[in-house]
């Protein structure tokens, strides 16, 4: 199971708006068969892993990382699937929160006789398909917020250099982490000071997530790296109603999707954009600020995960902050997460956290 | 040698003005001596371990941590004790910085014959010996400053909360850190806002470190936890030359030592405070904050180890910063640190960082 779920996680960014799920076929303790959603989320694990078994797998055990589906969508149903190839058992450690499949997909295997064990590393697994989840149970993707800062947690200079607080060994894992989301999100602050492409580079990928940009005016430069861009890496830009039309027309003639999204306060609604967000099939989002951004995802409960990047120096207080203003007024409402790993990244430091309360 | 160094480094935070060195003894391949210079500095280590080892000393390998003594102070010269005692070889990672050592202790020995080897380890005992090297060549003692704070750097809310933001096992770890250090020292604003008693707790301390406040108009409160305990534990106060005559006889009358500063600015120049503070005796000082005196230690380049903690939450852009302003201009001017370590510390998150340029 350790291997389906390892097999699951090379999929994800990859496979979207599917989970992207891992499958083993074992017989007689050897390995017969493996799979990965594949990109765009399709074909499926399974059909892979039994493709790869052929004969094997009558009577092997499949170990699959979510319950297999049910119904007939883009693809024929992996439960068949399963069955017809004369699989004796399924081992998966949790049920697809899916509708369409929700325990229907365990029941069809138990019909045709085919044992079914669940619960095996199911703490790994929620959180591996947490971005599936979220999407189907709460309507939004997954999202990862990345600070890269100083040690006292600054961003820029008073003047706005941020060329380079964090060594190469930090910003190769950035691109590492924005491989493995599907989409890759700015404020439009961000995207007006630093140009950045964001975009995956010199790992191989064969799909690039999508960028996404938050910015209520659509006041975003038309000749900066996503512009010229924007018809090979899709461009989404969530923007607010009150937006120049004319703006509206020239992204959409580069080829962006445009998105119109509540406005919350002077800010776009953070919940609205990332609805939208879910609803045009993104699971897992990289949020690499700004500090306004930043703030209105974490002000309102909406960061899953968290990751942090420390150098070794100090900005002082008039440098750029991180997070912008959360508007506490005890500490006790602040935003809490668990930690999950920390480690030195070359000169700088690398902590993860998630949420101290998971909501899926 | 490895012991001898974790033997010296008990003793960090309890020999001052003198070193922390330690002192093994070994004769056919076993240990007959083990010392560490006492409390105050005296005894030093190597009479301890000669008197351990009795007899079995004669012939036998000394490992000193630091150049032997070789002149007349409150002790006897270390040399003569370990020429007396038999002793064939020392090995001693360096030589003593201190003018009244440095190098004629090595030349005593070999005048008697005794085998000198140097350079073993001498990077790690650089390292533990730095406070005191920095107070013999500097004038100054080693500085560690500690940050605790939220992962964006904050050390309380903008109302001035900021109990706890970081877990019991960091909070112990700094009673620790405090241990191993002569002085705890903080700013004005910090003994005025938390009234901190500065002392170690729970870990069963013989001499607990000097409390040293720096306050420019030593507008400090009477009845708090320092003046209540001056008695029992040693506060030392840095102040300037404006200070109320009142408060100056107060903290004198309460038993506070007080050490008239040059100001800088609007501060007490901290180069001339650390100058005092040297020449009172003190080798390393354990820096707790606020913002202010951390960003004016930073700026004039007088940190030279860094302890960070970090919590597992967000309070925000309007919250306190961990280090104030520190008015650069350029990136490449921040100053900079090397990290040694990273570790989970219950909830929490500690870092180690070094001066990138070591002043050693």
């Amino acid at each position: 199971m350790a291997l389906a779920l390892s097999l699951g996680r090379r999929g994800q960014g990859q496979c979207w708006p599917n989970p992207a799920v891992g499958c083993v076929i074992v017989r007689d303790g050897r390995i017969v068969g493996r799979g990965t959603t594949g990109p765009g989320g399709r074909p499926h694990a399974e059909p892979i892993a039994l493709a790869q078994a052929g004969d094997l797998a009558r009577g092997a055990t499949a170990y699959v990382t979510l319950e297999p589906c049910s119904h007939h969508g883009q693809t024929p149903p992996c439960a068949d699937a399963l069955i017809a190839a004369g699989i004796s058992r399924v081992v998966a450690p949790l049920q697809d929160s899916d509708a369409r499949v929700s325990g229907q997909g365990f029941e069809r295997l138990r019909l045709h006789e085919v044992e079914v064990t669940t619960g095996v590393l199911a703490d790994q697994a929620a959180r591996d398909h947490a971005g599936f989840f979220l999407k189907t149970e709460q309507g939004r993707p997954l999202v990862t917020l990345k600070l890269a800062s100083s040690f006292d947690g600054r961003i820029a200079t008073a003047t706005g250099q941020s060329k380079w607080i964090t060594g190469p060994q930090a910003r190769r894992a950035v691109h590492a982490l924005r491989a493995r989301h599907d989409a890759v999100m700015v404020g439009a602050g961000t995207a007006r000071a630093d140009d950045p492409s964001l975009t995956v580079r010199d790992l191989g990928v064969t799909r690039q997530p999508v960028r996404v940009v938050i910015s209520r005016h659509l006041d975003l430069p038309l000749m900066g790296q996503l512009a010229r861009g924007a018809g090979e890496v899709p461009v989404w830009l969530c923007h607010g109603a009150g937006a120049d039309i004319e703006r509206i027309r020239a992204w959409d003639g580069l080829g962006a999707k445009l998105l119109p999204c509540a406005a919350k306060g002077v800010q776009i609604d953070p919940h609205d954009a990332l609805r939208q967000l879910g609803a045009a099939g993104l699971t897992r989002i990289f949020c690499e600020g700004g500090s306004a951004l930043a703030a209105s995802l974490l002000a309102e409960d909406l960061v899953d995960e968290l990751v942090g990047f420390s150098a070794g120096l100090a900005i002082g207080a008039e440098g750029l902050p991180a997070i912008g203003a959360l508007g506490l007024s005890r500490l006790d409402e602040a935003p809490r997460f668990k930690l999950i790993e920390t480690r030195a990244l070359g000169p700088d430091v690398m902590t993860r956290w998630t949420r101290a309360l998971d909501p899926v």
